[in-house]
């Protein structure tokens, strides 16, 4: 569950004061390969680095959400505080990554039974900041999103989630399942949020839980979803097929926060 | 509380099968002269026709969410069906707007105490097309929007509501306090929004209501809710403000119609 090996570990906190500028072929490669988020990439345009070329390769595949900049050199130059750029600038994401670790820490810290989201595939920042204010005002105790095919912390997520970024930490893994596993194994129960699954409302959702919520398009993937303990569904009227993403997980996560402020 | 006048009323339903295009100064500027709304407005770069340029102020100041672009002749040769643009094509928005009796109709044909979202300054189309698609998953009859300081029927706003504006009407007013002190004369309670309001929870949100939203950055104007008849608030915990809009009023529709479905 290490995904993100950093020198700043942050106490359950994801802040870091301030996005990062990188500079020259080794460093940003370095970057890259150490697991920190590109949030833009500036390219020397007509570049023929074959380094280089392999390193905008590899933020293409791994980085789909990073933004690639092809600019001529007065741009690089005028970007540069180095003065050595050699064709390359990254801007680092603003936000880094929590362990999971960090989340449970928190919620032992507040003693509270742990409460966290996991997002299987979130890909619009929009959702994924909506999510993370709305973890934060329901009493939730981190975010969990999976490494691959999601929107990670852009800086429009960090826009969109007001604030949230600063106090809710959200930790990246590779495998949503195995990490489930694992929690299950430490007394979690995990709730997915599925078309088919038991009244929202009849469920018990005061233990520990982890709340699954699915893409926007494909919902929980079947690995993740037989992973889960049990499923759950609003109740819904209406002619259309779905809530928008966000929605869906603020009115489970509410309900969840309700149950709970009635239990006490 | 006629906003729109336009042939195919609608029996409660906004749909129409696509938006239009409008070509030629007379044409555009009769579609504008009767209310319709307008998506996209073409115009011809350098335009020194005084009838266009009278148009353009027109659209700029009573439909602000129009997006006015000025392009060389040859974009208008080309976007141009009937070979005649004159210098400015409209698209017109796909989607028309109900009436407030539309929507307490459809309550009544369902026997339903009417349940109306009222929007007190929406202004991100993404918002306004999420509260659309909840407000038909929850059960709400209709939505209602201002004419002024606020997002229409975009082509966003459809595209977000993922289908639902085919099914739910959105009524448009000059003056929503005034339409919603002439809907409590009819036996309607109001439940606005606010920061400091009643636990949503323990509220009574059973009978014929409208619950009235604020705009994202301001809340319900005081206008508006000295007209409500109590003021609801979602209990929250964490550190930030509040929620995303949407978010929020995905939660307090989704109590109503919790509540309501104990009632029965």
């Amino acid at each position: 569950m290490r995904e993100q090996k950093n020198g700043n570990r942050s106490n359950g906190r994801t802040e870091i004061p301030e996005g990062g500028r990188i500079e020259g072929r080794n460093a940003v490669s370095e970057a890259i390969r150490s697991g920190k988020t590109i949030d833009r990439l500036y390219v020397l345009d007509g570049n023929t680095d074959h380094l280089i070329g392999e390193l905008v390769k590899n933020v293409k595949k791994e980085q789909p959400d990073a933004i690639i900049s092809f600019v001529p050199k007065e741009r690089l130059d005028q970007m540069s505080e180095t003065g050595s750029h050699q064709g390359v600038i990254a801007c680092t994401a603003a936000y880094e990554y929590a362990e999971v670790e960090d989340i449970l820490a928190k919620a032992k810290e507040l003693g509270e039974p742990p409460f966290l989201i996991f997002l299987d595939g979130i890909e619009d920042p929009h959702n994924l900041g909506a999510i993370i204010r709305t973890a934060n005002l329901a009493g939730a105790h981190g975010v969990v999103i999976p490494k691959h095919r999601a929107v990670g912390l852009t800086a429009t997520v960090a826009k969109t989630s007001a604030g949230a970024l600063n106090y809710t930490p959200v930790a990246r893994v590779t495998n949503l399942s195995s990490v489930i596993e694992d929690l299950k194994k430490q007394g979690m129960w995990f709730a997915c949020s599925a078309m088919d699954g038991e009244n929202l409302y009849q469920a018990n959702l005061t233990g520990p839980i982890g709340l699954v919520i699915g893409s926007e398009g494909d919902g929980v993937s079947r690995l993740v979803r037989e992973r889960c303990d049990f499923t759950i569904s609003i109740p819904m009227k209406g002619q259309i097929d779905s809530l928008n993403a966000s929605v869906a997980t603020g009115i489970m996560a509410f309900e969840i926060a309700r149950q709970r402020s009635l239990k006490k």
